[in-house]
């Protein structure tokens, strides 16, 4: 397989508009941060990105702690401050969530108590800024409060900042977050590949990777291949339809060109009828403590393979380090992260508002790697899933040659870690640190 | 808890005496070496080591691809060779087996035909030294070719390396592997933490790690708490009997502390009848397949709290990363395995033959670690397990401060990976190379 390789040339932010938004906005002079849902590896660089635009136009920048949950508890802190004492650039290397995470939907009814109890919070701290890190989730929250702000004729901006490992947000080229994991992944595979070969006798290694409906994650093993090695040979996606009797014939059909066969599957991958491959084991029985056995797909495809075929067969799931390992994060992926943290910043002074800064890739095929931020409405963005393009899946068990252009840049450069006792330094959580 | 710091100063090798064994060696000119068992991260290091003072001293050396095993089928390298067309440094940041390995355990019986079939071979070939760079089962082909050696009075010597990551091998400090994976765990731990306290509600993450018998690579969890991070707070090894009531009873106290409770399992831990939790599951039904489910004692655990307790519950099995990751390798880890290499080759062309080459700490307690390479026989190392201290486990469930002291120095220093295409580049192994 032949690998473009890319040069990362420039990234530049495309000037926005002024946004009025029906009423002219007053200038910015306190904002608040916070981020929500499943942490990455570079969601700390969005933050870093935030208070730094803050910083360079002499904003006050606080953070929620634990989201739009912690903050109606009343629990948020002053970063302005807590920047002089910590050094807030190791946010770029510290993984989940620094200001500690939430999972709060907001109600659909706009008359529910908790907008008003959350608009006089921000009014009464002084707040005309309010920018939230997060997913599908995190954008329909700032959609939701930028439309109770515009129904009361507040002059509060609300901006919403991308993240998520999964790449599944729409109108974006790609997420903030996916770079890293598509590395991860793709290195972690290399040294799975090389170790479960070490071994003259057929093995059949089966990788479950994050993803319950995208297969972007997924996909990105591909990028483990090398010259002389085919591994992963097979890569299911939840996008198109699993089959065992397939999956069977494929796993023989390569055992015959090789020994060691390595197979990605996504966690989500599902039957033709939809039914989760991992929630297929209705005949199983129960556990010692009478409950149903929950396991992955890799397992059950493991038990599949061993009394199928009969050689030996492991499953490993990547689970958590694939969106937290500090030390395999992509450089492009942090650098654009942190923009995209400044960028909303920067618009919101402009007058933005209901908006989640996005990425637009500038470069066609085939040329160098350009990217610039623009900005799209939070409301087309939430609750919308980006899947895989049915195009780039394969044969149902492999991935097209398109989706290595498109990823490759995602994954180039490294960020240096400082190491403290042997150990990468890492910035204690803001939840963590006694405050005085 | 406080941790001792160290200065990494010196590592010197200590001069080995000749040896005649019964009949002074002829010069050697001619060497083999090959790997075998289940890879480390710095398994390539040690053979890197054996290459190098092979080089130094003028001597040919070929690599057994695949073990003995691959050797019998006549699948062997001129390494001396391929040295001039590849770069071997890239042997220090390679994981798994370059050679590849196997497991293959040499007869006990000496008039069994495999010994004058391995001897005539290794005479026809040239052969006046062999190194075998592996585990417990490897010194044990060690020895026993040696003795078959010494029987049959053959000049060639026979020498093992040691590698493991489980740190289990007697007669010596620690084992080449062993720094890179504690190094691995610890780091990866923190992450794991920081990833787990993101939210405000209650969770419990049960981290299962290597380790059968022997707790070393568990008790490395422990390198990953810092100052306002008591996590993992609990520690479970194979060497103290494991009950659910105590572990439910612990988890709970430890949940009236912290919200976040990270607890680190041996895969091996067993009740006070020394039967494995991982196999205890005996009322579990059958799997669709009419398979006994397999699984691990992470995941019985996790569903054990899920249904005691009720809250957030994860198991993370970390599996073959933790011994083969390439960019947390400590470089003390990898300068020692190969020195390993280097002073077996040493010592061989002294007269050694039927040793190991061992690590002896000279540095005492609370002093500047200071390590030198010795040798042991074969003999006494192989079928031996060396377990983790009871005196260094606390309470059932937590690991003394003496391990750090002990621990500390073997997880310092970093390795330099290269990067190709946003990957870290590798040495593509032997057996995937097309010859000539």
């Amino acid at each position: 397989m032949h690998y473009l390789c890319f040069t990362f040339l420039t990234v530049s932010i495309r000037d926005g508009e002024w946004y009025t938004m029906g009423k002219e906005r007053t200038r910015m002079k306190k904002i608040l941060v916070g981020q929500s849902g499943g942490p990455t590896a570079v969601i700390n660089a969005s933050l870093l990105g935030v208070i730094k635009a803050a910083a360079m136009h002499g904003l006050t920048v606080y953070g929620m702690v634990n989201g739009i949950e912690g903050y109606l508890k009343g629990k948020s802190v002053n970063l302005t401050e807590y920047g002089k004492k910590a050094d807030l650039e190791l946010l770029k290397v510290t993984p989940a969530s620094f200001l500690g995470s939430c999972r709060f939907k907001l109600p659909e009814d706009l008359t529910d108590p908790v907008y008003p109890e959350i608009m006089k919070r921000l009014n009464e701290e002084g707040f005309d800024g309010v920018f939230y890190i997060g997913g599908n989730d995190s954008m329909d929250t700032v959609d939701k409060l930028g439309k109770y702000g515009e129904l009361t004729h507040s002059p509060i901006r609300f901006m919403g900042i991308p993240k998520t490992i999964d790449n599944d947000l729409v109108l974006t080229d790609h997420t903030p977050g996916f770079g890293s994991t598509a590395k991860y992944v793709a290195s972690t595979l290399r040294e799975i590949i090389l170790d479960a070969g070490s071994y003259l006798y057929p093995v059949v290694t089966i990788v479950e990777l994050m993803g319950r409906n995208a297969g972007w994650i997924t996909a990105a093993s591909v990028l483990a291949r090398s010259e002389f090695e085919p591994n992963p040979v097979l890569i299911y996606l939840p996008e198109a339809p699993f089959e065992l009797d397939r999956f069977l014939k494929d796993v023989k059909e390569a055992m015959k060109k090789q020994s060691n066969v390595v197979v990605c599957v996504s966690e989500g991958i599902k039957d033709k009828k939809g039914n989760l491959i991992c929630e297929s084991n209705a005949s199983r029985g129960t556990d010692q403590f009478g409950h149903k056995l929950l396991t992955g797909c890799g397992k059950i495809l493991e038990e599949f393979i061993r009394v199928m075929i009969g050689c030996k067969c492991r499953s490993i799931e990547i689970n958590l380090p694939q969106r937290c390992c500090a030390d395999r994060t992509s450089a492009c992926d942090t650098r654009e992260a942190e923009m995209a943290g400044m960028y909303a910043v920067e618009q919101a002074m402009k007058g933005a508002s209901r908006k989640m800064a996005a990425f637009h890739r500038i470069s066609g095929s085939g040329e160098p790697y350009q990217m610039e931020c623009c900005l799209v409405n939070a409301a087309d963005v939430c609750n919308k899933e980006k899947l895989f393009p049915a195009e780039w899946i394969l044969n149902g068990n492999d991935i097209a040659p398109q989706f290595l252009e498109y990823a490759l840049p995602l994954i180039q450069g490294e960020n240096t870690l400082e190491y403290e006792n042997g150990l990468p330094k890492m910035l204690t959580p803001i939840y963590r640190v006694p405050m005085d």
